[in-house]
């Protein structure tokens, strides 16, 4: 059994929102083992959405379309449904029951464009949405399943596992599939590759990896699909996965959904440990991404961000001779705002960045991109240049994620 | 002229990423006035990207496909474009000259994995990559235009912005059309529609008009269309956007590609004044917004996270008696806090947020999402009580963009 996603909206193709409705479907049909060969985005229009229908039905065995049901003139996915399954739109008793019982909920008053909402093609089988007045609507023609989902994401999840998910689980046997993701740093893609090349050469037929890149990491996903049992599956992935920790162990710091920021926060609860920043090019945000974990005033003490030479030095004790032999962006600097943070904040680690993010301040000695990075222990302060490159906006990412890996490294050698 | 976006990849069909190089590409075609028609997702397999390219081609003139780019096996949209354009892969020395180019610029040196990535269908015309290894392709074929550019989105949105927009604007007549964003802040989307009734309404019919939100901030898109001339068309839509801001003018602070960020640079070089902060919840997110602006070490000078009482106390002089009987999250506090970074930092101005983020540490006279947010001036402190949602996430957000704006309104009052 596979599946395609239809999405329907003007506001898709016109780029006003971004598509994520298909994604969380994709996943969701995934888990169960249902593959998705292909998403189809297209327009409010009725030739256009049963064009979609029909290629989508010479494909595959399930359509999820979403979109297009709500009350306004330009949403004309119902009545394109009724065309397309030779029936007409009569008003849905289970329907009105739902739109009722919603609006009783929520203490509103039934209106006629509520119960216009009722109306839906003759013959299908509703999906309750307990999240608003459109329903799910769920068709079977020659063989083929169609299922019609409000485009609002919260409504049309709500449909997906209040009703969907555990009837298509109950009415088609499903295939084991599973999916495990390694994530390294250090190494890029292209030499990844060719590390890979022998344990990726020797992989099992129904294993499949692929090579998912970001700034500062790469993620390997495998992918494995068996006729056989799920147990036997994840044995089968988890011997691959450990032959692969045999290859690049050293760069791999976490697995499917971990992200650096909570193994960083996991790393510091477990040492008993507290962290401050001291940022200069990266502004403040590796606080925030320190920050942005439920939980962080644990360990998160404080930071400063210090842009101006002065207040280097009348916050983080940077001597101001330093940075006048040596320039802001400098290893001694650098590990004077590390050592500065430390004891300014008291805490057990330090992190700072000096670096030029752009497009100004390069020169040819100290070209736009490089940054200084700086990790203040109890014991010892340690310290790396990095060469970036061009773009504001990703040197400054790529220096608060290459922070977060020298903490974490330290982090490591302490536990 | 029309188009159709292919986006190739696994990572989509299983959900693993959001595609949103298909957004940018249907917001960037709709402003050149090439409409998309659809857009579709495919795996990685040489027969589904054919198939996929095939039926494109009887529905667009032009076909952008996105991915499968990389130098690693499961990339094969290469070999999938050689055969469907029946031709070979060859090196390209023009592809050559721009990865020997990049590498020797981030003084990497050139193996010969990154050399396959010079391996190009036969005859096509070479898009220069300035951002990666994988260049983009511009193929013809029985009349129609075809690209294929690499799925990392900054790779491929450097190669529109420096190859391809120029070269589709040159070479195809496009009839006139023309885009004109407002910025708005202050007012909900129901609220504006409610209020923007009767202009809408009065629209000419080749203007339309899309609301845009985001969080903290309403954009409202007018669409002109034109069988005539370009500056006709122009003049029409600056009448329509005068009688806009006779409407709702208090609530623009903005237009087209204004960023919050830089409007407030603005205003404090206008003033020649100098910015600290001082964050709680917010974890250094105003910070890395301000800093975000090339330039910004102009007026930033430095801004303190302070995550914890201590800290509070230690660095920004806040009262430890009024952190026992207000709590940190407080009038009393915050406006410690920015008066404590005014005079920390010696700027002329500083904001300063405490508040809940959440998903912990609310109560039920202070829930989630409660934040106090303060702007000290030289005259003056000024704060505010905001009350967001529930998701962490977000009400870091939300509070870092209510307090640019609330910074944005004081440092207007004193221009």
């Amino acid at each position: 059994m596979n599946a395609e996603i239809i999405t329907i909206g003007d506001e898709i193709l016109i780029g006003q929102v971004v598509d994520t409705n298909s994604a969380f479907l994709a996943s969701e049909l995934n888990k169960l083992g249902i593959p998705v060969i292909q998403i189809t985005s297209v327009s409010d229009r009725m030739e256009k959405i049963s064009d979609a229908l029909k290629m989508a039905s010479d494909r595959a065995d399930l359509i999820i379309c979403t979109g297009g049901l709500g009350p306004t003139s330009d949403d004309i996915t119902k009545q394109t449904l009724a065309e397309y399954f030779n029936t007409r739109l009569v008003v849905n008793p289970y329907a009105v029951d739902s739109i009722r019982a919603l609006l009783e909920k929520r203490g509103v008053e039934v209106n006629d464009r509520n119960l216009k909402q009722a109306e839906l093609p003759e013959y299908c089988e509703v999906l309750h949405n307990s999240a608003g007045t459109a329903q799910g609507m769920w068709f079977v023609k020659e063989g083929k399943q169609y299922i019609s989902l409000p485009g609002v994401p919260f409504e049309m999840k709500s449909i997906w596992y209040e009703e969907l998910e555990s009837r298509i689980k109950e009415r088609f046997p499903l295939p084991p599939i599973q999916h495990f993701t390694i994530l390294t740093h250090g190494v890029p893609e292209s030499m990844m590759a060719d590390r890979l090349h022998d344990w990726e050469t020797n992989l099992p037929a129904n294993l499949k990896l692929a090579y998912l890149p970001s700034p500062g990491i790469l993620r390997l996903r495998i992918t494995g699909k068996s006729a056989g049992d799920a147990t036997a599956l994840k044995a089968q992935i988890d011997e691959e996965v450990a032959r692969l920790q045999s290859v690049i162990g050293s760069h791999i710091f976490g697995y499917n959904d971990d992200k650096l920021e909570s193994i960083i926060g996991n790393l510091l609860k477990q040492n008993h440990s507290t962290l401050s920043t001291a940022e200069s090019c990266t502004g403040g945000m590796i606080s925030a991404m320190i920050t942005s974990i439920p939980g962080s005033s644990e360990y998160f003490k404080g930071g400063l961000i210090t842009y101006s030479n002065e207040v280097k030095t009348s916050e983080l004790s940077v001597s101001p001779y330093t940075l006048i032999i040596n320039g802001a962006v400098s290893q001694a600097v650098v590990e004077q705002m590390a050592d500065g943070a430390r004891s300014r904040f008291g805490t057990d680690y330090a992190v700072a960045v000096s670096g030029i993010a752009g497009p100004d301040g390069g020169s040819d000695e100290k070209p736009v991109g490089t940054t200084w990075i700086a990790i203040a222990t109890k014991k010892r302060i340690i310290s790396d240049v990095y060469k970036f490159g061009d773009e504001r906006g990703r040197n400054i990412q790529k220096a608060a994620i290459a922070a977060l890996f020298m903490l974490r490294k330290e982090l490591l050698t302490c536990l």
